[in-house]
């Protein structure tokens, strides 16, 4: 289940996300059994792990003392950020009517959507539930706070699908509501639960923050440029949800108005080649390379962020992830 | 915006009725302006505030003393169940598949489903967010755990759609699920934040779980042999949706042959008088009169459990609304 992949070696936390995993089970366990084989269909959204990892590297990083410095609070906080991220996941997959009448009677995942609503809706009361059993409040108003800033990124993508004028502010805001705001938040709960002072709290959420934004642009990118074989899911989406996405916007800003026109062209198409013809386009154009270096600068700054904390093997660690993040090819 | 119709009076709680609409506004209040004219489409899924209602009438059945026995914690509370009732109906709209195919384009509330999917979100995590505003974990548990049971109640229901052998003993615990936990808890944390012993908690929360039961039969009896203009909802849609409702069971478990076979041929059917010619069939017969009576004995029940509370006029006013839940015709 585990595993970023890559250059990292994650043993120091594996019993860690092993612990995860187990609570994640157990949280989900329902007396009815329909309930119980639906909660097995959220393994297929299962990943990397991501946010948990950075609870744990965070607290690491952060713990003043090195022996046995993760306890029972980073495990909780680290389920409910998986939690709150595969609930994300299931949500995204509902589809809309206009998809739906495009792909026809072929898009059933899962029983439907109502059943994936309801699936989400279920794994995002048990990320509260699981919250709620921490001894203070502290976790549940930042849990609470990020889901609504989450929503609100979710919202404005959402309003913004068919919208070719999306400038780059409104982007980085989207990307840092829907994707950043979680995994700064993971990083700032995993060093507050190792009783970290305010400085060191503020720069783990700063690393996490840029990170986050990073790896999203990262992930439009590879959505653009990637391999299908080797990012091992379907590529196009955002060109077919009329998503626009850095390397969009800023090629709408910047390319000749004829390639301007063309790519806006494919963007309101039906044509079943408009996805292609669209990557084709934008493959070879600057913009692949200015979205790129935008990753880079946030890469470079989320570095930086934690180059203040004491060093450590897992500040190390951290410098490593961020920097795996635009080298990454899935 | 309040009001249970029906012989109640209730002033004494309409200030902090106006209390709850004016935290719900505000916790949604957005920075962003189209989430903000979104949070206004809630508006319309607002009705006539229950569980705001059983919140305060059990907090003031409940308090020892009677000069300003509401607090802010009543009033957090009340926005809280408000916010979680609303956004189950908002995730209640989400259409599956078949039904968009079977309506077509017509079917396009709000902005489509994604939008009505993020929309529930938004608001089931101020929700959670408001509640953990509250010092104490308390409440914040008991809310993830009743929304917990709230979707398996969701999700047992949608998984038994058109299934025509269902029981009556699943029947009981879909709308104790989906609905009467979440009344129960409202009467529940009413009477807990005012300090009330775990007795008269006990109590108010075995009253608010029997009334819920009995509102939810007769909400299931009015989709039945309700008249349209009084309901102000389109009837017929559990059939609709082929969810088998208490009178349908008891009809299902006891009619004739052919009548049995008839009414399952209507459900199955596609037929666009499907729906009236199996209303025809269950309103005059005996399985409305069962289901009434089950409702009746539900608040008989619910009456019961609170007769034993020091008398109050807040004690009088549950009793009448108890009863008022079998009375009602819309």
């Amino acid at each position: 289940m585990v595993t970023m992949a890559g250059p990292l070696t994650l043993q120091a936390i594996e019993p860690y996300l092993a612990q995860v995993n187990d609570l994640f089970a157990r949280e989900l366990t329902s007396d009815l059994d329909h309930v119980q084989k639906m909660s097995h269909h959220v393994e297929r959204f299962r990943g990397k792990m991501l946010r948990p990892v950075l609870v744990f590297l965070s607290g690491l990083a952060a713990a003043r003392r090195n022996d046995h410095p993760l306890g029972q609070t980073h495990i909780t906080i680290a389920t409910v950020v998986e939690m709150v991220h595969v609930a994300t996941l299931v949500h995204d997959d509902v589809l809309d009517n206009a998809e739906i009448r495009r792909r026809g009677v072929t898009v059933n995942h899962l029983h439907g959507n109502e059943a994936a609503v309801l699936l989400g809706d279920l794994l995002i009361s048990h990320a509260y539930h699981l919250c709620s059993s921490l001894e203070s409040q502290i976790a549940s108003r930042a849990i609470g706070r990020t889901t609504n800033i989450v929503c609100e990124g979710e919202l404005t993508q959402n309003f913004n699908r068919g919208n070719w004028e999306l400038t780059e502010k409104t982007y980085f805001d989207i990307i840092y509501r829907k994707t950043a705001s979680l995994i700064e938040t993971s990083c700032r709960l995993g060093a507050w639960a190792s009783n970290a002072d305010a400085a060191t709290v503020e720069a783990l959420g700063n690393y996490g923050r840029d990170v986050g934004m990073a790896f999203q642009i990262v992930d439009d990118i590879l959505d653009i440029a990637g391999e299908q074989k080797t990012v091992g899911k379907t590529l196009g989406s955002d060109i077919e949800k009329g998503k626009l996405t850095l390397p969009m916007i800023h090629f709408l800003a910047t390319a000749a108005p004829t390639h301007k026109q063309l790519l806006i062209s494919l963007l309101e198409s039906d044509a079943s080649d408009r996805i292609d013809n669209a990557r084709q386009l934008l493959i070879p154009s600057p913009s692949m390379r200015y979205a790129r270096s935008r990753a880079q600068q946030l890469v470079d700054q989320a570095i930086s962020a934690i180059s203040d904390l004491p060093e450590s093997e897992f500040q190390h660690i951290l410098i490593d992830m961020a920097r795996f993040v635009t080298a990454r090819e899935s």
